[in-house]
């Protein structure tokens, strides 16, 4: 019987993170503070974060963090997730290629954020603090932030995008079981929020709103921290936890990437699975090519600008150096919540400035077209977000099968879609707009 | 680090099912033809199922039935299933009981009816038909047949039990994206359908009708078979999978369950689970108890009677030995669209009529109750059937905790209820009926 499987013996689940940092040779760019012009130091985060993620922000020079026990102990109710040959998809492209992908969407909330979700609660519960506020697009980074505050006994408020908020019910009845308070923004609750309902009526939201009314929150708010989901560097580095295990399962698959390819919001998941491979481009001298996948209806990477921008719509973040589409840039409103963000995280803006990482822009109809494909054949109904990394897979699979090459092309499927049919549903009846727009919800 | 999720390293993933009846000293009885008042034998089953499946529901000598190639090699998309020791709810419990589930929610289609549903779909293809009908409660079964059709290249019909095509309309969409047409039952498209709906015009369909529709579609159509995902004695054949693998993972965490508990709708996940275990009961002496956990509204095992009736609502299937509330009880409308079935298969009751099968009735409100708390606990928010098992479980749990033993309880997680959180958004927020009704749609 074909080898189809991979899963890590408990004893090789990884017990660090990565830290490509420590092995960029430029590194990225400090962040500033708009108000002084001065690098961010880690204790002038300290208010907002989590000392410790904080600390592993900034840290340049530990290229291994050790992944707490605490963390480590609730990683293993489903880590390590499977490494699937997609030989279903193959056949369906009738393509030389191999097609691997690593299956986040095993986790118990049905995506990748919980890597980091656990590590940023569990920091915060160290810390002393009671409260966690939050930002979620497409929900997946609000389920596995609410879950993971109800494991380690903490107040969880999140923000999600209203036009999420309303194409995706179910993701807010499911913060709602883990105990978590969901409100849709823009709300009238913070001043953030107040001011682009003002400008903006009927303003469906973004990822950039939600993240500074969470702020707004946090800072108001005795005892009570906030937690990104994604675009920081210590969050990537949560996420390395997919990457070394993908790195074990190939070799036990016996084979190495020659490909790899994630859809890209912020640069968390993408990140997450590329940063341990790129580790070998940097220092052993390996070929891999790295390919973002983002929506054409917003494409930070190629149609962006590289410069100092805040993470926020309401510019309360330090400013980050990054490709970004202007913070202020409101996207259109396709099913894929998750990638509906101005901006590229510090690391991977710079690594991509340094040609490092290649983009693609997918455009909403491929993305569901291609996500139907790999339901179809591999039987895991795929999140918006991940539909556009199968969708970059499927093209270069098929440039294989015009080659004749057998290239070995490995793919992160961030999340399943099972709370997103809605969206399959306009799909299949063919009233999904190609880029997403307002009439879409 | 506790030890919490066990997996089996690929070569112990059982290549047998098992056969319980070749080991009941006293065998069910037949089912009997209605027309000729005769046993039904093999043959007189081909005409409606796979070959291969007519000849397990009658194999009562073969212990060990080998599992086709072809369906290891898609059960080797995902099983092994986890075994996860609930650390989580033993705390929220305070019990000293040990608790573990088998996790079967981490199926590609979500629930443990993949199983049984490629190997039916294989044995369709294997005999060359081209189309497959079944009928469908709460939709986890006709996503798991729709998937394993498209797999296997079988165009598929499905009759979802309509209060749940209303209630669940994102499963609906599951089965769609795998290429299956769905229609909600009662329907105009048979006469089974057409007759209940003009003696009952606002009937909400129950499994006992869709499967008479689904029965009669296949009858009439050619190269049309019909595949049921409960019930009969050759599903819990293929399900013992998941107790096979359970088996071997409590050796692994070095237990042995001294109680098994699986939520009821036909017998099928709860026999899978069930028989491998109670095999030691009747060959080695063990005394495991087995619970089945019913729903308070369709209570067959502790208010059914023991008699022949049919397996659906108009009569065209067998006559089968079984518990039951009446082949035309119409259950009410609660969210556990899987347990809503007047009978239970021939051999759970007759293992039930000798004692060896315990049952709970469990309210619908306690069933969400204990999903709540466990989703809270475990991360996992499980399907409304699992819900009732996982009741049951706590309702053993909490006698430990009185008791002061430290029973070993094994669980079902059936499926998660990703796409139900209808259901919880009503409990939630107070409005969800006890036993449910009409109107909690």
């Amino acid at each position: 019987m074909r080898h189809k499987r991979f899963i890590l013996p408990e004893e090789l689940i990884p017990t660090q993170w990565y830290n490509i940092q420590a092995d960029m040779k430029t590194k990225p760019e400090p962040m500033i503070d708009p108000r002084t012009r001065k690098p961010v130091k880690a204790e002038d985060l300290y208010p907002l974060f989590a000392t410790a993620c904080a600390d592993q922000e900034l840290n340049q020079t530990d290229r291994w963090i050790d992944i707490p026990e605490e963390v480590r102990a609730k990683y293993a109710n489903y880590r390590c997730t499977p490494l699937v040959r997609a030989y279903g998809l193959e056949k369906a492209l009738d393509t030389p290629a191999h097609i691997y992908f690593k299956d986040e969407s095993v986790s118990p909330v049905g995506s990748h954020k919980l890597n980091s979700a656990l590590a940023q609660a569990y920091y915060c519960k160290k810390d002393g603090v009671t409260n966690v506020t939050t930002e979620t697009g497409a929900g997946q980074w609000g389920a596995a932030l609410s879950y993971a505050c109800s494991v380690f006994g903490l107040e969880c408020a999140v923000y999600q995008v209203k036009i999420s908020y309303n194409q995706k019910p179910y993701r807010r009845s499911i913060m709602q079981v883990f105990g978590a308070q969901v409100t849709p923004s823009p709300s009238m609750s913070t001043r953030a929020g107040k001011d682009i309902l003002t400008a903006m009526p009927n303003c469906q939201g973004s990822l950039g709103t939600a993240i500074s009314e969470a702020v707004e929150l946090a800072e108001m708010t005795p005892g009570c921290k906030y937690a990104l989901g994604s675009v920081l560097s210590h969050v990537s580095l949560h996420q390395t936890v997919i990457g070394l295990e993908a790195e074990k399962q190939m070799e036990m698959a016996g084979e190495y990437p020659d490909t790899i390819i994630a859809c890209f919001g912020g640069g968390s998941n993408f990140g997450g699975i590329s940063f341990p491979f790129m580790r070998h481009n940097l220092l052993d001298g390996r070929k891999t090519r790295f390919i973002a996948a983002e929506p054409a209806s917003c494409p930070k990477l190629t149609h962006g600008k590289f410069s100092y921008d805040y993470g926020d719509e309401a510019g309360y973040t330090p400013m980050i150096p990054m490709y970004t589409l202007g913070h202020d840039f409101q996207p259109a409103n396709i099913h894929a919540g998750g990638l509906r963000y101005h901006g590229a995280g510090a690391i991977v803006s710079q690594l991509r400035k340094e040609g490092m990482i290649e983009a693609v822009d997918i455009r909403q109809l491929d993305s569901f077209k291609a996500g139907c494909m790999f339901a179809r054949a591999e039987g895991i109904i795929p999140a918006p977000e991940s539909c556009h990394a199968i969708a970059a897979t499927i093209q270069e699979a098929l440039k294989c099968k015009e080659s004749g090459e057998s290239k070995v092309i490995l793919f992160n499927l961030s999340g399943h879609g099972l709370v997103d049919m809605s969206a399959y549903d306009q799909y299949l009846s063919g009233s999904l707009l190609d880029t997403g727009s307002q009439e879409n919800i």
